[in-house]
């Protein structure tokens, strides 16, 4: 069947670890195994984000301010190439000779008009002191919000409207060949005229995903995080997994997932479930194919 | 037909321009009105190169040494979705909307004891001072060449083998799709064991050209550049253009073309025209829809 994947930051770079490419390639390498167990059985499409790619990518042109800074969405698609190099040169390694892989650059139209541009809540990037951060307002007119200590740059996240490479996708996957595509959620672009403009937003690679997987027909949504589930309570003395829930239920439990982790994951999974009436499943990418077998995981399915 | 296209670095950056997104997204939009006459008769695939960006990536991060560094491999595929997002969106504007465009990921096998691992000749990223370059080789094991009064960093730029996504561009190609790959002559990786690894090298990519171009079966390969052919004597009173030309006739003249100019083109040309016994043609990008008719550039053909 064709499933479609989405994994978490942590499948290139686990929490605390430095982002250089060799510790980026030793994590891919983990999640190319994981994948090349599911692709033994199964026609797969893989996602991928890329908040802390293109954060290292905006600090490091910040460090050059006499060399030329190019916008979000040129920085988004430098990490589609870079994060899908790693994740297609890992998962080569893993697969049989003789399976097929592509890595596509994509875009995602965005409404112009999406309440997102007038109030961006995506951080993105380091951390400021409140001096550091209203200089580099006055300097570029970027947008800043307090994140615990310090300050950091927000972006919009505009709702994912249509994947643009949909339907070369739908040809590549009609061909047998494993895509890896909407890095980052898709670079975010609005129709201008004829022509399709990009933006400085961040689409969320979950609902990104979810809207891929829905257009593809996907038999089924993975969404692959740290977390080898979706908790009630989660970190307290009562945490409970879920194991198996209809988008009804987690919609009366949205406010135990917190808007930077497991919310968007969530949100992704009822979308997907209530449009299609397939399932969906979030669980640890190290038990993927387990996940995928409903041995593992949290389950989200139709309501009966 | 089908034409492969090799866009010279002025498609995206005209001399002494400054290297900004504007910049180069308004020569995107010039690059894609030629290439859309084109595919109004013509199936396309299109190469690009990547001097000038990886350059500036190497730079930015330079320039931030607290921050991971990463190779060139990476910083390679960081430059794939760079150009490849802005010629995408230019030729998405200019390309009549029912035609479908993807930008793929490339990646070319090279031999991993190509003689040009222990000699590297390829200048790129920024000039420095001999002080500067020194401390630099120290730090990082690079090494540096003169280049007129200044330093330039030198690597590897070993002959392409095979393109290792070539069945995925086929497929694309026979599903009439437009594709955009071998950026930057493609990232450059070794076969280690069973594994293809990224190496640090950059592939000259008027050569990656002209191999996918064989590979491909194209039946003409277009090298598009500033000039507006090949000439003997360039720059001098004497000059000539060269207008049908043999490539043992084009071999004679090599000693007139510069190795980092029109020397790599002249080569690729002769290489794909005795191989396949099928034109190549190098001529301006403004008046690339003439060269291909047959009315500009210089055309490289067979003996009769």
């Amino acid at each position: 069947m064709l499933i479609v994947v989405a994994l978490g930051g942590n499948a290139l770079l686990q929490r605390g670890e430095p982002l250089t490419a060799a510790v980026q390639q030793q994590n891919a390498r983990r999640a190319a195994h994981a994948l090349a167990l599911l692709a033994e059985r199964h026609q797969l499409v893989i996602t991928h984000g890329n908040g802390p790619q293109i954060g290292l990518l905006a600090l490091q042109q910040a460090a050059s301010p006499e060399t030329p800074q190019f916008p979000l969405d040129v920085l988004g698609a430098q990490t589609q190439g870079q994060i899908g190099y790693m994740l297609e040169q890992a998962l080569r390694e893993a697969l049989l000779p003789h399976r097929y892989l592509a890595t596509l650059l994509t875009t995602v139209e965005v409404d112009a008009d999406d309440p997102s541009f007038h109030t961006p809540t995506k951080f993105i990037g380091p951390r400021y002191t409140a001096q550091e951060a209203q200089a580099l307002a006055a300097q570029h007119g970027w947008v800043f919000r307090e994140d615990g200590a310090h300050w950091r740059r927000v972006v919009p996240s505009p709702q994912p409207k249509r994947i643009v490479q949909l339907e070369v996708i739908q040809k590549l996957v009609a061909q047998g060949v494993i895509v890896i595509c909407a890095g980052g959620g898709g670079v975010p672009v609005v129709r201008c005229g004829t022509a399709l403009v990009g933006v400085e937003a961040v689409i969320d690679k979950d609902l990104a995903t979810s809207l891929l997987a829905r257009a593809l027909g996907a038999e089924l949504l993975v969404i692959a995080t740290e977390a080898d589930g979706v908790y009630l309570h989660y970190g307290k003395p009562n945490q409970t997994r879920l194991t198996r829930v209809t988008p009804a239920e987690l919609r009366a439990h949205l406010t135990h997932f917190p808007d930077g982790s497991m919310g968007p994951k969530v949100r992704a999974a009822i979308e997907f479930v209530e449009h299609t009436g397939r399932p969906a499943v979030i669980g640890a990418l190290h038990e993927l194919a387990r996940a995928v077998r409903g041995e593992a995981g949290t389950w989200v399915v139709p309501a009966a």
